[in-house]
């Protein structure tokens, strides 16, 4: 079967499971190498999404879920318990990385599955990898319903996105850039301005490959060519994803998602939002309670291994803003587009 | 002498004239070396305006007439016809990067300087060394007075900068990073947000250095930060230079500086612009006019070299940007600082 215009994210493959082991794209030397990681412990696992092999808020949950597959399988071949090899291997997880909502999400439904299940290690282990293929299953088709509402909302022209919201972010096809596939497939002529996303560069690194493989025509910058390019009229929308949202609409995303969102409001551009239902928290009330991960600050100052800034220099690096609600013009989900007021179109997802 | 608080830049030695060549701190290797390259053409002057061996609109417009010497110096040596060789180096000068003011205006006086000269070549390499060393002495005068005048402007506290608009783009002192020297000086205690500046990276590189030379504490952020500082009320102004500015208030200046500007309206935080007089060029009646340099665009798909993008990835790279003047909160000069209606106060400047 031949792709479809825009391509499926079908040829990336950002997670695997082998029946064995997990296999991830190592998205820390893209674009330059296409390097898979096959890991066979829980523990690699949590490094892995640590040091952002894997990242994504959507991409970071299914590697989790299969992360504690990991766990028990390991615990059989010692022998050791395997419900308390599974609650080291979630504490271990949970401690990855705070902002994105999608792990803790799919750690506690790994979890609840677990619950259920008798103490028979073997069918524990059978239980619990078919509950991490579901999950990562459904992020897929979830993505796919998502682009199908999300579609709609574009025309034929420029939209901006940042950071990485695509394939690689999830377990394919892509939150934000899954919307633009469908788009394309949809028959519109779409082009993506993508910001660079300091200080890692998914952008730049991660987002222009991928739409390079689907042949989506897009336009690399940094990020504050941004306010330029929507003076100029040259964009008609940003779309991005989301790694938490709160009940009230506000959204956790990269670092620069706030600025583009302010910037899109002064030029009357909207700024739409891609996300699955399990980015929501509906127990977080508003942005102001989502907590942000502080990351090492050689990410900004450091610069493949060289440093660019003085030596010892004091430095912030939030991986995460919080964009208010009132900035955002539309959150698409799989379960369909939810506009203004928020809270109440995030409350009956959750009824 | 002791330096007063806040330092005066005086370490900071961007540009030298030995008498019979120009000395210049090598930009594109700080902070990792401090280079002094040393110049006897004015070829060597435009090649190094060119590729940001020295940068910042005052600076550059000092060195290109030192650069002009150069090449009356060598007409003497190779016994040419000196008119003949300053308007050659002329032309080359102009030619190196088109969106900087000061450029022109110091070539421009140095040509009327020389309009009435004698044709005896001696004299005249005398006197046009005396004109460059008189607006290499007056950049300095002027940055100091429009520190006065902008240090009042200051309350105790962070502002957020942008690029570089310090010693390192001036003769002395700075015009921005002035601005906070002279409310250091005058007991303010002061706390810079410095944007990196991609894709050159003008401020984790020079004025991270150039205020840590000088005592002033600084944090450095990835330019998408600055909203969050913003969000977070972090910062009670922000302070930039200009590379050129319009008759009616628009600003040229490092691409970044449009999207601060409305970042700082969205947080009714003040937006200052620094700039000495010969920055305002009254023959562009608006921002539109002005032209804006697109440099390599290998600065932002390579990084030290390396490639960061996919190969081959399009890429926009303009290298500054406009604020439209109603974004502005005032414009300090060395005459004094101009509130909107800007117009007016710059019509007045020009009478």
């Amino acid at each position: 079967m031949t792709d479809p215009p825009g391509g499926n994210g079908r040829s990336i493959r950002t997670l695997e499971w082998t029946g064995d082991a997990l296999r991830l794209l190592n998205q820390r030397v893209l674009p330059l190498r296409e390097s898979v990681t096959s890991i066979t412990q829980a523990e690699g696992v949590a490094h892995a999404i640590q040091t952002m092999v894997v990242r994504g808020a959507p991409a970071i949950g299914v590697a989790a879920a299969f992360g504690l597959v990991l766990a028990v399988r390991n615990a059989i071949r010692k022998r050791l318990p395997w419900r308390e090899e599974f609650r080291k291997a979630a504490l271990q997880l949970r401690a990855t990385r705070p902002t994105a909502v999608n792990l803790f999400w799919a750690i506690e439904r790994m979890r609840k599955a677990a619950e259920k299940l008798p103490d028979e290690p073997e069918g524990a282990a059978y239980h619990l990898e078919k509950e991490a293929m579901a999950i990562y299953d459904e992020d897929v088709a979830a993505n796919r319903r998502m682009g199908a509402n999300g579609a709609k909302l574009l025309k034929s022209g420029s939209v901006i996105t940042h950071c990485n919201a695509g394939a690689l972010a999830t377990a394919g096809y892509g939150t934000a850039l899954g919307v633009v596939r469908a788009a394309v497939a949809a028959g519109k002529k779409m082009h993506v301005y993508v910001g660079e996303t300091r200080p890692v560069l998914q952008g730049a690194r991660l987002t222009a490959w991928e739409l390079g493989k689907d042949g989506i025509p897009c336009t690399v910058m940094t990020d504050s060519m941004a306010a330029t390019i929507l003076q100029a009229g040259k964009a008609q929308a940003a779309i991005v994803g989301a790694d938490r949202i709160a009940a009230n609409g506000d959204v956790a995303n990269k670092i620069g998602t706030y600025g583009l969102a302010v910037l899109c409001r002064a030029h009357k551009v909207p700024f739409y939002v891609a996300a699955p239902v399990s980015t929501i928290d509906p127990a977080i009330r508003t942005g102001k309670a989502i907590p942000i991960e502080e990351r090492d600050g050689r990410e900004v100052t450091h610069f493949l291994g060289t440093r660019i800034a003085p030596d010892a220099v004091p430095v912030i690096n939030p991986a995460f803003d919080v964009t208010p609600a009132k900035y955002v013009t539309a959150i698409v989900t799989e379960r369909g587009v939810i506009r203004p007021p928020f809270p109440g179109g995030i409350r009956k997802l959750f009824r």
